[in-house]
């Protein structure tokens, strides 16, 4: 009981065309912490400097832009023992992957999401804490760990694929989310997005509809305030990193946000606030109609592209 | 799994000197909104604007200042029947209070904790919603709904009395909650306070070490940022409001945070942020020696009101 | 000497073609404070919170929308008798209006700027204060006084018109402007725009190329902060008032902005922050191969109708 | 006309009793940036990022804590010419120090003012740019350029010593200061405290009564926010500097602010915001029935230290 079962998106690896580039990115700009980096497998490991765990971040250098997997971390291994014939009884393959196959990892499951996403669960990771320590810690870290865009956490995923529904109710129903909110087409009532949660955050992932399966919408990262989120759109707009949707409000979520391209056109987003979700809160719908204000409310304008460019 | 067992706090019960004053505190000045009121058993019944529950504090007139009880919303009525013979087994009595005995809930669940507090777990309480509504609900209520300091929700409390490892342990072992932070005496390594969480958040209850049982140390209020803080404050100081401790931020749980005292003496807090917790976050642990920075980490100042003064 | 000669803008008129709109417009969602109106003249007066004159805008209703005239408070009446030769000698008609035409108002001079825009200056203008009084005044207004958008002041004006080095010529070498930023065309090096200030602000009043003469950019407005730029950007989102640009940060002086159009069509903006200007502080140039950067800095990306739509 | 005569404080020489805490606090810490040092004068040579003129801080290691001397910035090197015989009629010598004496500066007049402090004023100072240079020049300089406590601008000095009427009536008749605030005492009516402003903000220098002449309460730097005085205020606690008074806010002036201690015992203070003042906003006056909301008034107390301990 309280926080059980999967506790949170704990690893997204992406897929970048260029791992200098990637790390000018990720790294230089936006401030995270590369904790450990693979020459031969052409991969850079990265984490947020309030996270405890060894990383959260898995840059890949690869052909094509994209999403590898998102990887939840559970509560503990008991739980993956108990998910495990949960999964394969919604119909899902599941494949078993050794402790230490995924480094600084425990045991993974890995199955396809009805989006045609990887998705991975763990209960064990290495942990390297966020340098404060846990005796007389402290608030503020040394000066220099929190920098550049002043990250926090990584937060969520947005993925992109058909079977929207299908997914919506695998997390509902095996990974006991809840579905704070969800678009649906204002006649058919056709699900377009679904935002589901297994916290008191609005969303930990959700899922957008998209002809093609497996598609990478974004990545968002914590910041603590929206002071933070304007000096990181001061930062993205020193460094010309291009801008998908500049500071706003998101309707969905009520998060205070900016969406940005990491260099392989892979979209990011930092953001702060947003509304705290229980599980007696009532799932909010938008549809069509509304389109304006349930993306961006500072402005009411839905943004094509942001529909529409995934990687 | 995911979020389930006991959610949150969900209703406090103060004990306020004079109906009028508390009024114009709670509801005027603060900006709680008052649902209801009971002249005959001198009661308000109050919510912060983003809560969807009925009410979460209630305003009891009494000859002393002080907490009836805290009582703590569980995700449904399963859970009630499943904790009562937990409760039982770890050797509290518990009663059981019909539904409508307390107005807009479902029945609960009623038992001393060890220090010496009245503490209710309940499923059910009517919802009326934050005046968004579900479908398209946009983000901003009009104008008025959020007021005075600008309260998000109901948050925390602080309670002090003995036998705070004892607490500690019911809310471990049988509500699930995880410790996250605890001060012990430096020398002897007793525990002087315990901060409990069933959430991401710092904490959801926690005990500090007082002679007498059942005293009453603070409720504290979410604010939506640092901002709010400092607006709160400001209305705090216009007000004339007795402040605690003005604003600061707390070593423990990391908060931006002001105390003040409402008309009876009872302490109130608002404040914002703090870090994201979850089960695998280590424990962090406070000994005397770093009083101050635990306390109040922007002065390093232990404030001996803050630790003798209850109601 | 210190602050001597033109204070500030001290008085706006804009055109508005439904004046009960522009009610709901400027004092109902913005929160501007109705001080005064004339149903003959169609005129309404108001006011910013924290301004101690009896008002700053005046609203007239007209068949076009647009500016009537900007006035600016100079320091008395002394520098009025000053000023007038040195306009004259620069070439300008200055008629005279005598005390008490404009309500509230002591004598003005009126001329005609070579970008066509009607100017006045003024010495005198009753004063009703900000409701803290002068003695022991407190912080904090009373519940209400802020309200809508939060506006403290009337900051400044951007005026669209021909002929704008003439006015950059007049603001400097009669009114003792400093030239704070320009913006040039990259090869014929051309004044493309101009920002003024007789303070230590980065502009006081601002000239953009235009080919008509007389045309309005916007009025702007002080905010207290960069999350009052947002928390106004959530009630133009909520009101649904038509947003030009988004929340953004300007490369030329450094605010953070919000632009959206009244009922009439009339730009406003409501910004905050701003670098610190000194008569020492070098002016800043930008070009075209910059607009992006120069007008927001947080995208890059200059907005085509920014500079084209005018009223 | 326009930002004539005095334009602001624009160097302070403080004594500290050891240079090299001294650069701990002012530099590493605080994030001053230290431009030149004079190991044979045991001087340390510091300005803020945002600030044009080669410096603005100097540091002297000395026996004694305090204040060397306060020298302000005027328009031109007319202004000098035309302000020497004017502090000569008021009563008071006036040195003339040659072009280099002092280094990066212009010539000086030097004199005394009758609270006891060493007073210059100088129109020349070598600049050299916050580092966004002239052309295009962006709004964000370099990551590490804004570090420590993010401080934007020496601000003003609160100077202690007798006769703070005559240093009143001096800056207002003779530099044409307004007199923004004042503190008077509630029976007598005697000035316990000048506040004093030549731009529009609340003031750029300020007197508080104090028995012995020359006394130095404390500088203030500029920072752009609330936000930011809880970084600051984060960073003072993480160093544990010893704080003064913690966050609050002013009566006089309206400023978020903290103050603390440098090494040596000097006081200084980091703060944001504050009302904009003109010439022909009026003179507030606050008496000794209200020492606390006019000192910190988001808890109404006054402090007693923050009247008596000068350097």
């Amino acid at each position: 009981m309280a926080l059980r079962g999967i506790l949170r998106l704990g690893e997204v690896c992406i897929r970048v065309l260029d791992l200098a580039a990637a790390r000018t990115h990720y790294v230089d700009r936006m401030g995270l912490i590369e904790v450990m980096s693979d020459e031969e497998d052409r991969k850079i490991y990265c984490k947020a400097w309030d996270e405890h765990d060894h990383h959260s971040i898995v840059l890949r250098e690869a052909d094509e832009a994209g999403l590898d997997y998102v990887a939840f971390k559970v509560y503990d291994d008991q739980t993956l023992t108990d998910l495990e014939p949960r999964i394969q009884a919604f119909g899902l393959d599941v494949s078993r992957i050794d402790a230490g196959v995924y480094p600084k990892s425990g045991r993974r499951l890995e199955f396809f999401l009805p989006s045609g996403h990887r998705m991975q669960l763990y209960a064990e990771k290495a942990q390297i804490g966020n340098t404060l320590g846990t005796r007389n810690p402290g608030v503020m870290p040394d000066e220099g760990v929190i920098r550049g865009f002043r990250i926090n956490r990584l937060d969520h995923c947005l993925l992109g694929g058909p079977n929207i529904d299908e997914c919506g109710r695998l997390f509902q129903e095996v990974f006991d989310f809840d579905l704070s909110e969800r678009i649906e087409d204002e006649e058919s009532r056709d699900s377009l997005a679904m935002f589901l949660t297994c916290s008191t955050k609005p969303h930990d992932v959700a899922f957008v509809i998209q002809p093609e399966p497996g598609r990478f919408h974004h990545v968002s990262f914590l910041l603590e305030s929206a002071t933070d989120v304007i000096h990181a759109a001061d930062m993205i707009g020193k460094y010309r990193i291009p801008v998908d949707v500049g500071p706003n409000r998101h309707g969905v979520t009520r998060g205070n946000t900016i969406y940005y391209f990491d260099p392989s056109g892979n979209r990011n987003e930092v953001f702060s606030g947003g509304y705290v979700h229980y599980p007696d809160t009532p799932t909010l719908t938008w549809d069509t109609s509304q389109m304006g204000p349930a993306q961006f409310s500072q402005d009411n304008i839905a943004r094509e592209s942001f529909l529409t460019v995934v990687t």
